[in-house]
């Protein structure tokens, strides 16, 4: 066993999987923002059990949020989460400073136009430029054998999927799936926002989300289903639905009826809290 | 000596680097786009005389032509460029085609704001979009020590720095000096548009650059020689001149008077060519 360490600079960690590559071991890769639950800690054992070294990098990506998003607020506790890396199996803590990641002057931005416009991109402008940027820069410097991303960011996952394959980063991306809490609530930094009274009715984006998958593997039209499901949030609570949408699992383009491989993503607002989820629609979606 | 030899796969590049890399030995790459002249064998030789290997790419890349620029026309002969290469010494000619490169779905792009949308980039939009979506996915496939870039393209080579810089990419990138005809017209591929009596006038746009560079040494105001050099090129008979400017060689900012480190840039029309060229200004004007 290597004991757990901790680094921050680029070139700290290319000296140690630079041993690690001579030694011929394989790298996994968990890119975090830190906030560590559950959730990630699947992604982490998903990598300790398949590659013989696991790297977690922590940087919470000021340039994936909006001027008016929750970037101060953003829960940070790097104490816990070395630990909990530690009892995890990790084997190194990535966790650089601003000034490492983006030092003055930085400027270069990597895109992925339409995938990234869409949904989420639409509702959070600059959230995937930010998100390819720093996940490009991140397997750059850490070059990994496979990189593990949850489901949860489903339009995330496809995105940093589609630029690895453009800019041939030699890296297999894996996407995990979402782990929930018991109401079907997944696991989510963001959670932490919510009152009791909105945990309360969270439970209520993941069940409207089966309930349309549901549907339109019963038939329904796609589109048709979308504003009930908007509604039906509407009801149990959420203040504001940025949207439901029913999509092609690959291409997020809408989903034709009777199509398979779907997924029905969903973004909402319960108090201060932005949920979003997803699930698979017809028994044939892959996992991406 | 290893033989000369070309690859079209980004596998089957990486499985030779892979091989040297094995054997410890050090990688120089130099990106073109063919048509080869004395100013990539220099960029060739530099690499060959300091490198243990050279690999040099041939891709005409279409993403940094605008729509109604000369792609089409861009001259082409791999058989020569290729012999060339070899006689220069270099070990693997890297020559991918247009599905290699960009699969169809590809959409990623790398932009580099504020020094990529100056000057060429207010010309010729999207330009350095291309060179830099291209030249990352170069770098990546090849992840050489050292690239070479010529400073003839002297923006283009900033723009290179200042991605390779912020994406982490491990790789050197070493600017090399313009290769310039008797009359000082630098060597370019696009020189081959030029008709007899437009190359006999080509020669002006170095004379020009050059007595302007003379001149904010000798203490003129940068900013009020670039009128006067455009109208220089003008009765020269250069029918647009697209820009004459003088800025700072490292951000391209207006340069200061009496500062040091400048360089006057210009892109000028004669016939169907559009050449560029570039001098630096002042005693400690440092290399790239």
């Amino acid at each position: 066993m290597t004991k757990f360490e901790t680094v921050r600079r680029v070139a700290d960690l290319r000296s140690r999987l630079a041993a690690w590559r001579r030694e011929g071991l394989s790298i996994g890769f968990v890119p975090t923002m830190g906030a560590l639950h559950e959730g990630h800690f699947s992604l982490v054992r998903r990598s300790v059990e398949t590659r013989d070294r696991t790297i977690v990098s922590l940087f919470v990506n000021p340039r994936q949020f909006g001027p008016t998003e929750d970037f101060a607020l953003y829960p940070r506790d790097e104490a816990a989460d070395s630990a909990a890396l530690a009892r995890q199996g990790a084997h190194l803590l990535f966790a650089p400073d601003l000034i490492e990641m983006y030092p003055p002057g930085s400027v270069t931005t990597v895109t992925v136009p339409g995938l990234g416009d869409m949904l989420e991109g639409e509702f959070r402008p600059g959230f995937f430029e930010g998100v390819a940027t720093v996940v490009t820069k991140l397997l750059i410097q850490a070059m990994p054998d496979t990189a593990f991303f949850g489901e949860k960011d489903y339009q995330q996952l496809l995105v940093i999927k589609r630029l690895v394959a453009d800019l041939d980063l030699p890296v297999e991306v894996v996407g995990c799936p979402t782990v929930r809490e018991a109401d079907g609530l997944a696991l989510s930094s963001r959670n932490a926002y919510l009152l009791p009274v909105e945990r309360a009715r969270a439970g209520a984006l993941y069940r409207v989300l089966t309930d349309t998958a549901r549907l339109i593997e019963a038939g329904a039209d796609p589109a048709g289903t979308e504003a009930d499901a908007k509604r039906a949030l509407e009801r149990a609570g959420f203040y504001k639905v940025d949207y439901v949408a029913v999509r092609d699992a690959e291409t997020l383009e809408p989903l034709v009826r009777g199509a398979s491989g779907g997924r029905v993503l969903a973004a909402a607002w319960l108090g201060m809290a932005r949920l979003i989820d997803n699930v698979p629609v017809g028994a044939l979606s892959p996992l991406p």
